[in-house]
């Protein structure tokens, strides 16, 4: 079995969990990490780890998302690195994300913005045509006010979501537009969403 | 006026005459150019440069192709640097593209080959993909062996396409596929298409 790990908190506490359950009950799994974090986790953790780039198909996949709706419909992307969580959730049989309640909100964009990775060449025609589209927000900066660019050399867009805007339309708006590399919206990439409450209960939410 | 300026032998043939016209007439256009080396072609041949990241329209782009067919579909990107030439073609308000008449063909892919451009990170579940969807090739490699790697960071797949395949489709397959950054295939791009005999006289094919 191929696991594959994402990335953040939430992952994290995944791949602990995981590394346990595999030492208690000699499980036979291989992962394959979405980041260069998660492996150095797995590893320790006593996980056996496998590159994707030479993985074609994943079994399971287990991550994190920054806000979630009732369809299962995901924001993700505070952690810049969203490209490698979608390759894996899209080569992956079962998708599961897990989140802290207070993340589930009625609208995405409640309490999460959009990310959007852009090339820099196209920066002020994407921008525009966003801006055209309703889409307004900042180029993501560095606490020093440098521009944020991300480990492929790419600009981040945070942009607002307002409560009314149709996630569907933008995300294939995002997907028609040349040099928007990727972005937050995972609509349909959750087969199933865990909720985790404080006193530590877990609702299930699956794809019907 | 702006005026985006491709990259290639053709586009270095148009930059050198644009040079000259700017000149003789003394027009007033800027010129975004879609690599360095337009760049400094543009700049050696007197024409005012500016940087496309800046640019939110363009007027008129004027670039090559590899091969096209009668319904002003291309392909292109043996050069490597598709993404940019896009970029600039999606903000122009009118693109032109001028080839050799040895590089119209019936169908796309009978001289030229569909270059990939796709994230390392991804290759083998990619590259399992597109070949269930029937497209087969190699990853492109440099004289020395090693992996061709683009400014990116990316990796290229050159693929062969069948005379019978839906290019329409082979697009919008690559284009849902997380992880493949861009790809040879400029179905929609060409409002212009001039065609040159081997005696100079060109023909002129627009979009209807």
């Amino acid at each position: 079995m191929i696991v594959g790990l994402g990335t953040g908190r939430t992952a994290r506490r995944g791949i602990i969990a995981l590394g346990d359950r595999v030492r208690q009950e000699k499980l036979s799994i291989t992962c394959v990490p979405t980041s260069d974090r998660a492996e150095a986790l797995a590893c320790e953790h006593g996980l056996s780890v496998v590159d994707f780039a030479t993985t074609e198909k994943v079994d399971y996949l287990f991550d994190g998302a920054d806000e979630v709706d009732a369809k299962l419909r995901m924001l993700k992307g505070a952690g810049g690195a969203v490209t490698r969580e979608r390759m894996v959730a899209w080569a992956s049989e079962h998708c599961v994300y897990m989140v802290q309640d207070r993340k589930v909100a009625e609208n995405l964009g409640t309490n999460a913005t959009l990310s959007i990775a852009v090339m820099a060449f196209g920066l002020a025609s994407i921008r525009a045509e966003l801006h055209r589209c309703g889409l307004t927000g900042v180029v993501r900066r560095t606490m020093d006010g440098e521009l944020f660019v991300t480990d492929n050399g790419n600009l981040i867009l945070d942009m607002r979501l307002e409560p009314d805007v149709n996630v569907e339309e933008i995300a294939d708006l995002l997907n028609s537009i040349p040099g928007v590399i990727d972005h937050g919206l995972f609509l349909e990439e959750a087969d199933e969403l865990l909720i985790e409450s404080d006193d530590g209960s877990v609702r299930k939410l699956e794809r019907t």
